[in-house]
């Protein structure tokens, strides 16, 4: 029964599967590994999953573009949690294994620039071949195909393995952030600290689209935190771009600016408003002075007596 | 009864009275000349008096600081209609006199440098003494104190001169603008050829205040016709702006940046939305595009089925 | 000789000729008083004078047009020193004049909107008369015409008057801004607490042509201190615009932005650069980063290798 | 002798040879495979290439990372050329090889969403599996693992395979965008149609950071082609830009606008202007106005009369 099935980006035993565990309902659902972000947010969209937790951002590499594309592009879909999790990899092998018996390695392709001083300083001699995943890199070391992988600790027991070494991890504060997707519907709840998605496609006419996009949200004083360009398919120099904004769209000053974006782009795509991980309201900096949903409010009922002749 | 009074900038013969008798309603109104601004607006305040017509702004000399400053302190007041008339001067004698006869001519401070060069041009030996008013010249070329007055021809009669010369001006297609002010209640109709006034405070410990009110209409693709700042009165370095806008209050474009204003300032007052003098609609430029209204409900449906989990 | 000549808006008693005492050199120049700002910059045109002293801005009547314009058309002339002036009037009467024996009281039109609470509290019911100057108010009471006279108290003795009352102000902090105007050349020194001053022309064609005024200062970190719009005298809705900005045209950010509106504006007229009245170097904010000389050395620097192949 | 060595992303037979063969000098250099966008750039910095040609961009799939990145960071290198390849598949066999025999598939996996359509289309019960590139897919079907590879046709004699399909992109126009990188140097010439790309780094505690870049940009008119955020590895919520301006550093208004970027970002890495790829000047649209050289150099004249006092 689809509204207990949750999918995520496969095979079981990578990162993605762990931080979907952090989440409390995950204990109460079937958690379901698809081969491909496509996999798992098309299950979504064909009922057969009530939510798909997918890989959107990471610190090293950056957007996750099949996700960005996916949500772009095709039939609706929004975003109503985000999972941050720390990525730190443990090198995995078969129970006897030593360092010195490593000739190659591997792990997903995304893992090798986050591991790659490491292996400089530890392995300099060993041979790194890609895998489809970290965890289907821990099954081909199971297999026997290669000496060891890089994984996620949490996937030495599914493949038989064990860490020889865990903690790896190149840069300091590397972290993945994910994003539980479902059908379009009522985004959640405010809480004082979240995080809403757009996509906006702009003309490939308009040399200033971005800046008149941006000002949008600087005049109502919304705080933009991430934008990412992204092709739109149609050739070299048409963009669309992935925008996340601070605060959510039960916001007067977020709904001003959506709606400011929906007038001047010739597409606009929802995609949420959903509580920042590991943000607490507290922690978010007040509003600028003039952008409280109090004062919008005032400025509507100042505006009502001024239309009616009662100011 | 004060329903049917019109005050305006006296006194009788001046170019206010030419200018309020150009309002269709003027004929069946008791138009009663005032000694200033001040006095002609207290009367509308004061209930003596529906409306009153003040000068405002004159294409050589600039904004009447008198109008602006009224309008902008104490108890408000609105702009319900401009006229705009242009001006040229009347060189008003004594019948019998010939321009040799004449040594000393008169005329409001204001008429002075809208002559100037005439003067030089055929009585550079005349000397100026300035008026009240130009109509209280010629009152003063009537008891014989000076010897020509600078007015509008239509004086000519009421003071028993004759008009020498017609049609003085040094500038070309010198005009000037007046508002017929009344107390505040709703804004006349819109007309789709409509200018929106408004005066704006800023403190002093803003400098960027001004670019930040500019960028309000900006956004909103709402153009300025005009901006003049004016002292607060406690000091030089703090100023108020007086500001017309194209578009009227009830487009959601205008009524949108006035909340922007009323936001960010820490007082605004709405000086109305009237029709503008001598434009039609079809000759004002159509909104930027993504500022019409049709495009603001629009959007404001998309939020809300945004809003709803409807989109 | 004329370069020991210093024109001022006289006549003898003004403040102006207060303000123009306030300065070193004046003890040292011959001060001749002349009958209006046009006379007494076109003294300093013609070579009659080395400089003029010209009220520019007061804090409650707001721009003096007739500097501005002067300053913006004709023959140019620049701005090299400013000084302020705060405003009280005194109410200077003939030796043995009573406070209830005063029926009519003069001034120049300036100053009525100055006294007029004082007027109403103290004197409800004498008669206002405006004179061309509170100087020549006070000649108008020394011959009998007037029994009273608003003016500085240092006009008294020049009229043979006494100050009945003084420090009469209607406003808190009411003062004057003079400029010292002298023929174009090298600006003065910066100090590190300056203003430059300039006109600048749009065309009508433009309605966002203010906003990137504006813009071509914010981006430089220059802060705009004072804007006025002026007529160009072409007709309703053609203006100029007075601006003066925090800093000296020596300074890079201040130069970079003149240069910028020099590029978009079809008409730009320098005014000049001087050292602030009022203000020490010490009082004035700190740069925004990215705006210091030193920035804009280092970045030219920068520029330079980047050009040549060597950054 | 590295002088005549360019490397590029290998292996024989990727687009980016076939990119690289369509240089002029191609001809004489010694054209050298690399296994990683890394190691063809390391080559470069190390001495033992002249240049290194690598994709930064393509049409459907977005941004190069792992190209942009080595841009970003590391020992600078800079772009001197820029080569754009239209992007189409064939589907190489081994000889013999029939549509209906084609169980398993091959390919890079940037390739897949290009050609999916045409899977699902033609070979819907086909099993996808990615390859380390393109060329090594096919050396995959050589080698009889799969039966099937996508790849540039002209790779099909390197491998001993024939093209079953040609012509095969799901996306009209697709097309890969490359850059020939050599160490820091002086830039090409301009040539009236020029790309200039910069990497900018702003700090995390400016939320309106981009927007002002933008405007350093914008004031000086001009046009930003592309702007890609890549995270710094320092944690999510930092992030570099890395942005292609039209025109070249050798223009006033673009080296303006880059010294604007230095001032306010605490790194700007300069990356190269160089010719733009299938534009000719005579396309490319007039520079707004005020924004011309000969306008800069009008205005850098004017300041300078400014400044010694003879404006």
């Amino acid at each position: 029964m689809s509204a207990t099935r949750y999918t995520y980006l496969g095979p079981e035993g990578t990162f993605t599967e762990a931080a979907l565990r952090t989440l409390p309902e995950a204990a109460t659902r079937e958690l379901v590994p698809m081969v491909s972000v496509r996999a798992a947010l098309d299950a979504v969209r064909g009922g057969g999953a009530a939510a798909a937790l997918v890989p959107i951002e990471n610190s090293v590499e950056g957007g996750v573009t099949a996700t960005l594309d996916e949500l772009a592009h095709g039939e609706p879909l929004m975003i109503y949690r985000e999972v941050l999790l720390p990525i730190a990899f443990a090198l995995l092998v078969r129970p006897g294994t030593r360092l010195e018996d490593i000739k190659t390695v591997t792990g997903h392709p995304v893992a090798q620039p986050q591991v790659r001083n490491w292996l400089r300083a530890h392995l300099p001699d060993a041979v790194w071949e890609s895998a489809a995943s970290n965890a289907d890199g821990a099954r081909l070391v199971q297999e026997g195909r290669y000496d060891a992988a890089f994984a996620g600790e949490f996937a030495a027991a599914t493949y038989g393995l064990e860490p020889l070494v865990a903690q790896i991890h190149d840069a300091e504060n590397a972290e993945t952030r994910f994003v539980l997707v479902g059908r379009s519907g009522r985004p959640a709840a405010p809480t004082g600290a979240d995080r809403t998605s757009v996509v906006v496609r702009m003309g490939t006419d308009r040399p200033g689209a971005l800046l008149e996009l941006l000002q949008e949200f600087a005049v109502r004083g919304v705080n933009l935190m991430l934008i990412q360009s992204r092709p739109t398919g149609t050739g070299i120099g048409d963009y669309c771009f992935a925008m996340d904004a601070e605060g959510h769209v039960a916001e007067r000053r977020v709904a001003e600016a959506l709606m400011g974006l929906r007038r001047i782009a010739p597409m606009v795509r929802f995609l949420g408003s959903y509580p920042r991980a590991g943000v607490r309201p507290g922690d978010v900096p007040a509003p600028r002075p003039g952008t409280t949903d109090a004062e919008f409010v005032a400025a509507a009922d100042w505006l009502a007596r001024v239309q009616d002749g009662r100011a």
